[in-house]
């Protein structure tokens, strides 16, 4: 008997194989399915510093870029195979400054490989360390899954921002083996579209209901009783690049605005991260990258602002306080923003089998 | 001496003339610079349900439409005129449901022409009320403009959303007038793109400084201390398409989560409106208007959204309850949400001239 499962093209869309990095073009998935091949470290984090990738893209990109940078240096004596996996994970750390997780994907892998006494043994870490990484973080994804949907009713209603990739597919694995029923709402998520495009998509694909709404119309679907039609909104659910110590979110620009929204109409708004970051004691020690503002003036590479307008302004993020994040579910639990760093002396056992399903009343 | 002043395109949209209403297309506008040409009230109907026109183009419409609407009766007897006329006024008053402005337009025409003993008389008072009503709409909207610039400072930094029309020039000539200066930001305004395609260029044309920004940037910029880089956000403003008695504002969707944000981060939020709406005793009063959800899936006619996607939901105002709001400007003075319904015994004569220079300190 053969389950039928479905998935979501997006579940691996970045590929080590016949020595090269393989990055499905998120800029133009899924009007169009394209790969973009990169030979180089150098190449893959020009990838990433594009867009062509992003969300939990960069963190797996950063895995097989380090692959990819030891399959090169292979030929190489130790020393200067060790120089070229430290220079690949300089620039592959670097290529984005808000998301912390191939920053710390490549620390990881960069501790593991430097006690290495030869270059294949150089190479069989490296690579080892990256698929592990990868491994962990699918895993991650789901124990934070569970840890979201522990906060939800049997049947609930959800608005998401932007594209939460990993976690995405987390909270929809943890509801399903749990018998819950998400039906989703989705922000188009200006400039990009990862709304519409990505997490709008994914989830069709995995057969989820969703309804589209532009990034404007998320306080009226908020303060609505109906919420868009089918029913008042029980919880705001966005994935983190970053939280920080004290409980401050860092998410795609357009976060905080839902979330101070959720927050007047007295709805949850729950954000999703592998873990706090111990770099990060506040919000003020996140860099918020600004974007090239071309972007706001076009759709799609389209203009769409009038010719006469040359200037916007484009932060790719921006930072919720606090006070207006409910809890943060990550690998360990939930906990609220004031308690967030006990994230760090938390087990994770707790996670790691699916939730109990609710006990409905007949 | 001919003094430069610049003109907006958009300030004379519609036009009557040579038998038939011209409406510029603003679905397309300004990419392009179309007119869509009616040649009877219900084509007139047609235009403003399409959206050719919106913000104060379905008033100017309106207006235009009763004098075509005369026009063609002209050779009828009396009571065929009249009832063409009735007929064209029910269409035209109902185009859209939640701006008042056609319906009020419509009313007082029907109102002075109904005593008309002929139908050249019929016709001749439809065409000077039509005037009337529109020239008293744009003297309106400047003092409008000059209540609202009265809360801002000599230098002020302004956010506005969508597209005030009558309302917007209103203020820019009275900033000018009494020599204040605003630094704006525009949001896009999806699904329609009015603040990117409308108010930008508008602003351009009319040599102001504007800043595009997307709607999920805004609560981003007013919680920063430097806005969008050029400076803190003084106020929102943005125009109200109606106003119940009790102080609640009805506006383009987005405006509610405009104006949560300001509260949240301590921004005054002004709605700009002729004047609240009797008919409204509350907001409750007011029917929103739902869209085709198409539009949602789309920008300008090109779908956006991953195909799998079907649902989409497209309420084309929300509703901003007064706690929200902090002042609210019409033509006669400028009134908090609480108080708004004073307007009503208010005299308009305190927005008859110019504001005062604010006198800077040395």
């Amino acid at each position: 008997m053969t389950l039928n499962v479905p998935t979501a093209t997006l579940e691996h869309s970045v590929r080590f194989a016949d020595g090269a990095v393989h990055i499905l073009d998120r800029r133009v998935f899924p009007s169009r399915t394209e790969w973009v091949t990169a030979f180089s470290p150098t190449e893959v984090a020009k990838a990433i510093r594009n867009m062509v990738t992003q969300s939990s893209g960069p963190l797996y990109a950063a895995c097989a870029g380090m692959r990819l940078a030891a399959t090169n240096a292979a030929e190489l004596p130790l020393p200067a195979a060790l120089q070229a996996l430290e220079h690949a994970g300089t620039e592959l750390a670097s290529a984005r400054p808000t998301n912390g997780h191939p920053r710390d994907a490549v620390a990881r892998i960069l501790d593991a490989a430097r006690p290495a006494t030869s270059t294949p043994e150089l190479v069989a870490i490296t690579s080892q360390t990256a698929q592990d990484v990868e491994r962990e973080y699918r895993e991650a994804g789901l124990r934070i899954g569970r840890a979201a949907v522990s906060l939800l009713p049997q049947h609930a209603t959800v608005l998401t921002h932007c594209w939460a990739e990993a976690y995405l597919f987390g909270v929809v694995a943890a509801a399903r083996e749990s018998g819950r029923r998400i039906n989703w709402i989705a922000t188009e998520t200006r400039p990009y579209l990862q709304g519409a495009r990505l997490t709008a998509h994914s989830l069709r694909e995995l057969g989820e209901s969703v309804t589209l709404i532009t990034d404007g119309m998320a306080a009226a679907a908020l303060a609505s009783p109906t919420g868009v039609g089918t029913g008042p909104i029980d919880a705001v659910i966005t994935a983190a690049d970053r939280v920080s110590m004290d409980g401050a979110v860092v998410n795609k620009v357009g976060t905080l605005g839902l979330a101070v929204a959720a927050h007047a109409f007295s709805i949850p708004f729950f954000a999703l991260v592998d873990a706090p970051d111990p770099a990060a004691p506040t919000g003020d020690d996140i860099v918020i990258e600004d974007r090239d503002p071309q972007e706001v003036l076009e759709v799609l590479g389209t203009r769409t602002a009038s010719q006469l307008v040359t200037d916007a302004w484009y932060p790719a993020f921006d930072l919720t306080p606090p006070q207006f994040v409910t809890q943060i579910a990550t690998s360990r639990g939930v906990f609220s923003p004031e308690r967030v760093a006990d994230h760090i002396h938390t087990a994770a056992d707790a996670l790691s089998t699916p939730l109990a399903p609710i006990q409905e009343t007949p």
